[in-house]
């Protein structure tokens, strides 16, 4: 069975509407949402991310469930990397037939209210579209305490280089997708599919390690560190054997796989981090340095780690 | 000259830059952006919409400036149908190669900052990714006098409906641009392509007209005023002589053309409209009445009228 417009809306603000707050003055159904400011001392974050067939994912081999949490967990990540708090969400579609699909639809929904609820983000407003392919947008709203933003660019020399998690799952799980479809359990394949956005190590960060930067690992450790140090102008050099690998994933998978959303921080040499936040494992993987290099040491060679993550357009 | 992900983010930066204003923290270039909070005693509004290739546009009978154009007014459409003041915005591109092309991409761009240059909003982030099709996903975020957005849902019995501008014109210039282009200087052409959100007049609405509902034309008159009604829980006369038609355009294109951009809102009985705001024409065309129907009143006689805007998924 095939829904219209009507139906699907009526479908996302009913499940909607179980995870509405006070905060939300007007939802879904009007020309814009209305929700309340931030408390009083806080500033807004704003972040949008799209998951497009073809691009981020290929039909036939992603479950409609995995779907609907990655659309979400992208922009959530984003809020954690800035030390924020989510609070509100948009979700533009646009829909071919099979994703009409009273089924597919139910399962995409499943995913991203799973994630909505535990994350406690209210879904508010959205547009639906046909479309010859599908896509999902999602801009995340949330909130900081003023002036207290996690940025890309505050690294100083000698500040100490951390990873949350193990690097290199997704890639070996999309792998590992391709060839044996999603129907086996397999721990990279959940990995690849149901990305976890480490929030609370984002607040962790903000309130209690004074992490001078953060970014999450979306288009590969590589890439996303070079993009730390050179807004931040410093350099670094990182450890090759202090990088925790997903079990099974290559040394390059952990080093140029993306869509991990791994927060990636820099704490000033004082700070003693813990070894653990929420269950996630945290460890200090390198120096910032003053030189703008990323340099990687590997049984005692030192080389240049060039970026080599997904870019799209060029890819 | 193609531009890559790189480029194209650098463009978009550069020239969101001019229009940034001291409430933007961290505009484009970090994990999320960060801007100030509304002003103490508003709320926030939220609006996303999407402009897609074969869905809302065809590539070869649109100007890219048009289309840069068509993606913000949109939401600042949904802002002013609201009463309130857009602020900031986000901006995801769907990009295939044809429209990564520097001077393609150089005109959507001036369609685009020509129209946040003069709302006074400011591109703070957004994400770009390689697809096969061209879409443009904009998210608006506006401030609002807390609890005095004009909804949908607030028109009473009595209340007088009103209209701005002239309808049908987007639909007759949609139909030339097909047959003849868009090099001849044509009013309807001019009109479908860059349509003026009604930010004055959403303002004027909210602080001065006691406005009890609010909606803009996006889908059609006959489609949007039954929104309005169904909302409110009330129905609705109105006389087909005095909707103003766009010079051209037949009272079928009025009553149901979409992408109008026009606001129509219900104001107490008492309430003294003025016939102009910011030199567009206000219009009363009809009166609230308790049973829940669209009535046309036209030559004499009173038909229902029945939505047949274009409706996504089923259309």
């Amino acid at each position: 069975m095939a829904l219209d417009e009507y139906q699907l809306i009526e479908r996302l603000r009913r499940r909607a509407a179980a995870g509405l707050d006070a905060s939300v003055r007007v939802g879904i159904g009007d020309d814009t949402a209305v929700v309340a400011p931030p408390r009083s001392g806080e500033e807004t974050l704003l972040t949008t991310d799209q998951v497009i067939e073809n691009t981020h994912f290929v039909n036939h081999a992603h479950p409609p469930d995995a779907l609907g949490h990655k659309c979400l967990a992208r922009g959530l990540s984003d809020i954690a990397a800035m030390g924020g708090r989510p609070r509100h969400f948009l979700l533009s579609l646009c829909v071919p037939a099979w994703a009409s699909e009273k089924a597919w639809m139910e399962a995409f929904c499943r995913g991203l209210f799973r994630l909505s609820s535990s994350a406690g983000v209210a879904l508010v407003g959205g547009d639906v579209a046909r479309s010859d392919r599908f896509a999902a947008h999602v801009t995340v709203v949330g909130s900081v305490a003023k002036g207290k933003a996690v940025r890309r660019d505050g690294a100083r020399i000698g500040d100490i280089v951390c990873l949350s998690g193990q690097l290199g799952g997704s890639w070996l799980g999309y792998e590992r997708l391709r060839k044996q479809g999603s129907g086996q359990p397999d721990p990279a394949v959940q990995r690849h599919l149901f990305p976890e956005p480490r929030l609370a190590l984002g607040r962790l960060l903000q309130r209690r390690l004074a992490a001078t930067a953060a970014i999450d690992i979306s288009d590969g450790l590589s890439r996303d560190l070079g993009r730390l140090t050179e807004g931040s102008g410093v350099g670094v050099e990182i450890q090759a054997a202090n990088i925790p690998r997903f079990p099974g994933a290559t040394l390059d998978q952990a080093l140029h796989g993306g869509e991990e959303y791994e927060l990636l921080f820099t704490v000033p040499p004082g700070v003693r981090v813990p070894r653990r936040s929420a269950g996630v494992p945290l460890t200090a993987i390198g120096v910032i340095h003053a030189r703008r290099q990323v340099v990687l040491v590997s049984e005692g060679r030192r080389s240049r780690l060039r970026p080599c993550g997904y870019e799209h357009l060029s890819g």
